[in-house]
């Protein structure tokens, strides 16, 4: 008894510092934090989880993730109480400049991964477990601590179904069933054989405990740790501000900190609290994934004589790359033979993990593996990828390394369709804080372009079309991110015509039949969209007298507003031919005419504005 | 026996049409619609399905809703079975300006609501079915045929499990399980029990059945139609490319017409085809919802004493103004008492429907409301929008009526951090064809453009702020969408400074602080966003000599870009202060100080600009 005695003090101990901490911030969720104290005590303190504290990046760490990042004070309390933060540092909780934010982020050492917009902690820890089991082929385990409300979130069951897919017996998740949600009872209440019996259905081992036994939870953790095969999922009946008696169980306490005077009361409650008792954390064993050393790359190889699609490319390159890039990570969403990734599957099929119709999933997936140092490229239908925005979005609050293709570009892709027509994503990658937003129009830039994703740490994406297009760069071309190609230029040039990708032959195409009327036009390839070439810009607007950019995008967030955005000081006119109308069914080349960014239009606006004063 | 015969008769000629359309077309899905021909020839002609061709738009028509987009051909071929396409019209599949397009669009009349972007449909069912039980209190069904593939996008299991909360038994899906995806085998291939177990556990009745047999489909409509107290799940093995026996249960024809050659043997495969049979559809019963009448609105009531925040005038507005639009129904995403829909929620507690923590079903759900002629009101936390992106992006394509409500917009939400502080929100509900963006800096004017969203036709957004501002309109104030409101102006103007929600608050505090340093400024208050109010701003450039936007929102796709798109053609420098830096923790006003778009920030700019030439 004495071992749960240590650890019933050191829980007491978490309650202690989690209340202290929400009351001096005056906000924060005490009560979301007091129901799991005992599962995370339990959990960290009791052996199971094995941890060095001090190199929190060991590669055969245990990992923990806190889905239910709201409970962030309970997160911190628990390093507290490893001896890793002090009772001064937790007073700094959600302070500007505090590493201990609202909800966990990387600023804290011991983030795993930024969480706090629910139910996209599993899959975060599907990709730490995968990357165990099959890349790093380490013993460490992954631990994932879930709220009951964050259930109904469908992107949970996407990451169940595929973890025992995978059979990642090596994920335990947690889930802290305390009843109540934001604004009242969650659908289920405290009937625990909903969840197993729908956890059970999708796969999963399952156990039921009473989730403030400490005798309970540490079985339950040991026969987590015993089963192989499948995945594990801790089923733990909770009270929420548990500790707290007028908190307990009680609706209306959802993200309150406690006030001064209700503090005194809870911490009279708490009793006697040794401030000084530190928890032991279990090392892991020092071991470390085999390092490969990187090969050099083979030569790029198109030709001018066949035209190629940079999807098609995109597969070619990832194929290429992978001996000299080693950490690499594939990940599809049952659309491999479209996006062309299937060509490094074929090739790497031990790198390359299918992660089926759930892109929420393999979004979050690709995080946990990014944040266990490999580089995972994750491929879709540029459309689809809107399916994950969400979690594109907490991706940029980790220091993520994720590389993404969007293929299927526009409406360009023809007849399947609006439903498969990739036409905001340049505006969603763009209103990300730091991201790379590449368009390659041709195979060579492609290769070129992926290549020097796979190399840069951060968000890159990359837009790959359907057709075939020319091969129009010879392969020894360089393409600098931030940089852009001028195709054609001459000092006659009247209006300089911005394209990337399929518009970018639209352009050449349109420069030749300008040329035969004697008009001349300026031609860039804006293969890099973010960062993007000022300088090459601001030079051809000093020659023409006016800028068209054109894409295969809707007006707004597109090529063209990122081109004003960058030449907001320099004073010429830029116009913008984009998707403008209800896209639909066609050829791809009617569907150019009828949205008026095919060659036709861009030849009918050059012309206009070169007449024009 | 001989209903059955003429059952399978009709489902031949289905066959044959799918066949013929996609060989013409030259693509699109034919064994993903073979595979469920028998299925839903035995639901339309077979008694179950209730539905007035002539009058699609009855309101006690069943509704037929196919998840599984791509089997397009087989949907249009249904209609053509019924006598209402031709097999002319079906010849025009996929090509460019007929309402027949490679995934179904409303272009088409039967279309329920535009899908092809898996794992949709069942949501949009939901609202449907929402709708019959609780709003419109008609008997109509909803069926929604779904594809086994797709059963792995979480979005269905939010849909399950909220329709079986909401215990709607006058939903049925139809699960196609034949197997194979676009790239191979299915995780479960034709193991049945798997989705019998996972949608069983989930609290739907489910039925297993050969789905190439008639008398078991019959049998399994009858059953669903009289299952009470929870939905239905038929769950069907089928044989993708069934009929043609070089297609059948065969990898690799996922997506692909049948060249002529092999159409020719398909065809000679099934035999003769009596093109002129029809099929029978039952009709409904001639039942109208009840229509309450318009009532008047109650006035507003704010005073410039008392701050509000416009998350609350959000929730103020929805109860105000029911009386006068009876079709509304508010849906939220567990935050009620967060974005303040819970005052809605209190008064007419029979038109608000929780949604749980499940933001892409909610959006899916208002689709199908809208749909069936009501006008939902969507609200969660802006950040929590992106989560429902491709739903909202095929709502577009939908001709749908949908009012969202983000709340806690920007950094300006303080200690929670990052992962709940909208900052892209505006670029997304940008990059949607014909959407309104609204972005109320008061209480009066949320209330005013509330009103005027239910009233308008289509898709809005509206922003709202956490804090409470400051009421700086008259309740007479008129606030047209497309219009702006010029705060502040003189002859004396440098620069104009464009603000909307919090940032107009901080551009009149720096309006102030700039006049007592000699400095006049234009303040505009762009509560319209899209569209913008071009007018007065072309008229503020006459005056001033450079402009600058502020915005408690990323640099990409928000106002400041916006306002470049509109002034494209004007000479004015025009500068944004927006979220560049890291968001995190803080005080608010500590944040927008951090992120320079805060009065001081304002102020530095503007003695910046008007001191330059």
């Amino acid at each position: 008894m004495n071992g749960n005695t240590k650890l019933n003090e050191l829980a007491k101990l978490i309650r202690y510092y989690s209340l202290v901490s929400t009351t001096e911030a005056g906000s924060g969720h005490p009560s979301s934090s007091l129901s799991a104290a005992d599962l995370m005590a339990g959990l960290m303190f009791g052996g199971a989880f094995r941890f060095d504290p001090d190199h929190p990046e060991h590669p055969n760490n245990d990992r923990l993730i806190f889905s239910k990042g709201h409970a962030s004070p309970l997160f911190y309390s628990l390093w507290a109480a490893a001896g890793k933060v002090t009772e001064q540092e937790l007073m700094t909780l959600r302070k500007f400049g505090s590493p201990l934010e609202g909800h966990p982020t990387t600023a804290f050492r011991y983030t795993e991964a930024s969480t706090g917009s629910l139910g996209q902690g599993l899959a975060i820890g599907l990709g730490m477990a995968l990357n165990a089991k099959f890349i790093d082929k380490l013993p460490y385990r992954t631990y994932v601590l879930l709220g009951d409300s964050e259930m109904s979130e469908g992107s949970q069951w996407e990451a169940m179904e595929i973890a025992a897919y995978y059979r990642l017996d090596n994920l335990t998740g947690i889930i802290d069933v305390n009843r109540l949600g934001q604004r009242g009872e969650t659908m289920y209440g405290h009937d625990l054989s909903v969840y197993e019996k729908r956890v059970s259905s999708f796969g999963w081992e399952t156990i039921v405990i009473d989730g403030h036994s400490m005798t309970e939870i540490l079985g339950a953790y040991e026969k987590a740790f015993s089963t192989e095969g499948r995945p594990v999922m801790i089923i733990a009946r909770t009270v929420k501000g548990k500790g707290v008696s007028f908190i307990e169980d009680e609706n209306g306490w959802h993200g309150r900190a406690l006030k001064k005077e209700e503090l005194g009361r809870a911490l009279e409650e708490l009793g006697q609290v040794d401030t000084s008792i530190r928890g032991e954390i279990r090392r892991p064993d020092d071991l470390q994934p085999e390092k490969q050393e990187p090969r050099k790359l083979a030569e790029i190889s198109y030709t001018a004589e066949s035209p190629v699609a940079t999807r098609r490319a995109y597969g070619n390159a990832l194929a290429r790359i992978f001996p000299r890039f080693q950490d690499m990570v594939v990940l599809d969403a049952e659309v491999s033979n479209s996006t062309f990734s299937e060509i490094f599957k074929e090739k790497y099929p031990d790198r390359f993990f299918e992660m089926f119709i759930a892109e929420q999933n393999m979004v979050g997936a690709a995080l946990g593996l990014s944040r266990r140092g490999k580089i995972p490229f994750v491929s879709t239908f540029a459309a689809f990828l809107t399916r994950a925005f969400d979690q594109i979005r907490m991706a940029q609050y980790s220091d993520a390394n994720i590389k993404f293709c969007g293929s299927h570009a526009g409406v360009s892709i023809g007849e399947d369709g609006s439903s498969q027509m990739g036409l905001e994503d340049i505006a969603m990658f763009r209103a990300l804080l730091g991201s790379v937003v590449l368009y390659p129009s041709d195979a060579v830039s492609t290769e070129k372009l992926v290549e020097d994703a796979a190399r840069r740490q951060g968000i890159v994406y990359i837009r790959t079309t359907r057709g075939s297009t020319p091969v129009i760069y010879e392969r020894d071309e360089k393409f600098p991110v931030g940089g852009s190609k001028v195709l054609r230029e001459s000092d006659e040039d009247t209006v300089a015509v911005i394209g990337a990708g399929i518009t970018l032959h639209e352009a050449l195409a349109a420069y030749e039949e300008l040329k035969s009327q004697g008009i001349f036009i300026r031609v860039i390839d804006l293969y890099s969209i973010k960062p993007l070439d000022r300088k090459t810009l601001k030079q051809a607007a000093k020659v023409t007298k006016a800028m068209i950019t054109v894409e295969d995008h809707f007006a707004e967030g597109g090529i063209g507003e990122a081109v004003r955005s960058e030449m907001a000081d320099v004073d010429i006119p830029i116009h913008s031919l984009a998707v403008r109308k209800m896209p639909k069914s066609g050829k791809p080349n009617e569907l150019l005419d009828y949205e008026e960014i095919s060659k036709d239009a861009i030849v009918r606006k050059a012309r206009e504005l070169s007449q024009g004063g």
